[in-house]
């Protein structure tokens, strides 16, 4: 594979993680956001294609089942002030295979709350139909309020949940592997399809699941989807660098994003992986602009327009913790015992601390790029930031979440690309077609003949 | 609508079921069988393309989960010699929306191994990226062999699956519905997103589900995507009396049509529903020719190549009963106490009593077109069928079922859809954009103002 050859400069890897709005609690606000637009494929073929003119590795697409509404214990506070609605991200990736050429495409499935043969299911097929692009991103969810849509009444324990997990894609890879990449034959003449001998039974029984496969669907173009893995905790390490390619992954500072680097690739090396074969990619919330005055002008408008209710609505919903309760100017409280995202806990208790914010401080805070890394400025700075995060051995690539859609990404393709194509960083045409291609990851088994 | 003014001709309806081949067992051994195009979008796009050509009013897929695997107890005689590997559906005609302009896009999903939110959401979601042009085809699945995917042994009775239907679809038609049509508000200045009151929490607590919602997708541009059902016994008519605004059946006489279309327009109105808002539409295999001759040919080709035993593992998995113990040459065996879809059993039974067949004759027979009603003959012969059993009450419109692809559905549209049109028995455009807007069918409260 031309991408793993020493002899190659290794490069950045770029994928943008969408949703409608942009990721700023307010970007739905901005003047030029297109609220018509969001429920149209129109747009977001618009989104992938502009990915595609700046050869991205992969448009990415992340999911929660329902509207947030742990806030004040209702969904008002989230339908009031975000863009709270969205579409299924799956559908919404089979729909963009036809409306693109080359860039991958990420969506995230929940393990917590469907059946593996499904899901496998539903990712070779759209393998098939995209030519080898998919990604799946595993996720256990987080929310009561997602359980709730499920017959629960609260999100499993967090082991729980990473066991089910595991669990889960053992089947999906077993299922992807029920057929080997030879096993037609369609001999018209003789009346023979395939080769039932390549093709195999699963028989597995587990603790979460029974699934005899085989799968229905054939091999795929990249034998399985390319793996995304967004859990920061301890149990989500070790399951992300034993399953995952690629490690999508909220990293403030660049001593931490080093720190988790370091770790994902020694856990990697334990389950006998190459350091290759897994892509750390931190999400990355670039505010761009022609000077960095232009990209200060940009954040202090969508920072006027953002809701501090909004953000803490978000946060709340996460860490299944009404933060409605206390008051907005008094400090936040402490977050000691509740559920939800681990990590992202740790990072806000490390906050609070060092800066100690009101409540109200920490929902404009947190609605800004909760808790990714942002970075505003000029073409050159962004490229600097990025360049200087690569170089530091931070990361493998970045996950891009434009603050508002579609200007955000617009202006980080026309003007941060070409800055990051002249520095070799990243490329200027794509050289594959499939999305294991483009990030360079292994490929498992042999390759179907179509 | 336009479509049920009293003062336009009643015109027919058309699907097209597709299948990777086409319907015939032997369909993928045809010469023009394009066998390396079956996992392409490509080939989708084509033959959906050409039912837009047509005119057609949707295309139509089925599904079921996993390969047929009760003749000999493995699935070796199937993926011998039938076309056993597919696409997930859904995927597939999602993947279609953006590559197809005006035709509706059907796809099957069962309700027996999934979860209800799941699939609302997905098909809310695929109604807005196709702009209103999605129906779901409720199955409950009838093989033990599906069940073995899902951690189940057996597939549960038939009454306990149109049971969990029933529920399934109200919680489906909650969800879609609790969004009001005009909840968004989007006032930029205001900073007001979403009318919080113009959108409902379902909390259902059911037998099988317990849902809160609401949905995370706005109302969709049809409201509710068409819901078909294809249920032929007497539960399975009393739920699509119910729930049903598309019924496909297969039904082998003209005689045996026209009491199924009496009785279900009149379950429709036991239930407060009017006849024209529930549409009848029968399998249809035409085998089309520009001559008779040459339809005989094709006919005589197909079942030169078909293998008995193919249909036989259709048939064995779809009544849970191995047929492989019995001897081919000998007679039918009783088939009074197996699971499965009942309807078909009936049928079955009348045609081996009046024939008195072989299993190997069965096996070729029932390959042909799975007793769908098969017309073979010259363009006029084939627009003469269809319009007397529209005449006669025996249907809206017919799913059409190539007996291979794409040239069988290409010869219809070329030579039958022109003479259909002469007749003013189907229209020459579009005139709507929505599904239910093809099908004269009435529209689920408000319309979302994009």
């Amino acid at each position: 594979m031309s991408h793993a050859s020493p002899d190659r400069t290794r490069r950045l890897h770029l994928g943008v993680f969408l949703d409608g709005a942009g990721h700023y609690s307010s970007a739905w606000r901005h003047p030029a956001s297109p609220t018509d637009r969001f429920f149209q494929l129109d747009y977001y073929k618009q989104l992938a294609s502009t990915a595609e003119r700046g050869k991205f590795d992969m448009v990415f697409f992340s999911d929660r089942y329902g509207i947030p509404d742990r806030y004040g214990d209702h969904f008002r506070a989230t339908v009031r002030s975000l863009h709270s609605a969205h579409l299924d991200p799956f559908t919404l990736i089979a729909a963009l295979a036809g409306v693109t050429e080359k860039v991958g495409l990420a969506a995230t499935v929940s393990t917590s709350f469907s059946e593996p043969f499904h899901v496998a299911r539903q990712f070779a097929s759209l393998d098939w139909l995209s030519g080898g692009r998919t990604a799946w991103n595993i996720v256990t969810s987080t929310s009561d309020n997602e359980a709730r849509n499920f017959g629960e009444d609260h999100i499993p324990d967090h082991d729980v949940r990473y066991e089910r997990a595991k669990e889960y894609v053992t089947v999906a890879n077993g299922l992807w592997d029920s057929w080997e990449a030879d096993a037609f034959v369609f001999d018209k003449e003789a009346g023979i399809y395939a080769n039932a001998d390549k093709i195999r039974y699963l028989h597995h029984r587990g603790r979460h699941f029974a699934v005899r496969g085989p799968l229905d669907v054939p091999r795929s173009p990249q034998g399985r989807p390319v793996l995304v893995q967004a859990g920061s905790s301890d149990t989500g390490r070790d399951f992300a660098a034993h399953a995952a390619e690629v490690i999508f992954t909220a990293q403030p500072s660049l001593e931490g994003a080093r720190t988790f680097y370091a770790d994902m690739k020694t856990r990697a090396a334990a389950y006998d992986r190459s350091a290759d074969s897994i892509k750390v990619m931190p999400g990355l919330m670039p505010i761009v602009g022609e000077t960095e005055a232009e990209a200060r002008d940009t954040e202090a408008l969508l920072a006027e327009y953002a809701d501090p209710i909004a953000g803490l609505a978000i946060l709340s919903d996460q860490i299944n913790y009404d933060l409605s309760v206390h008051p907005l100017d008094g400090p936040v409280p402490e977050l000691h015992d509740v559920t939800g995202m681990q990590s992202r806990l740790k990072l806000i208790a490390k906050l609070v601390k060092s800066d100690a914010l009101t409540l109200r401080q920490l929902g404009k805070f947190y609605g800004g790029s909760r808790l990714h890394r942002k970075v505003v400025g000029s073409p050159t700075q962004i490229a600097d930031f990025m360049q200087d995060w690569f170089a530091a051995g931070a990361c493998d690539g970045f996950n891009l979440m434009p603050p508002y859609l579609p200007d955000g990404l617009d202006k980080f393709v026309e003007l941060v690309v070409p800055e990051l194509q002249n520095r070799g960083l990243i490329r200027t045409e794509y050289e594959g077609c499939t999305l294991r291609e483009h990030l360079g990851l292994p490929w498992p088994a042999g390759r179907p003949r179509f």
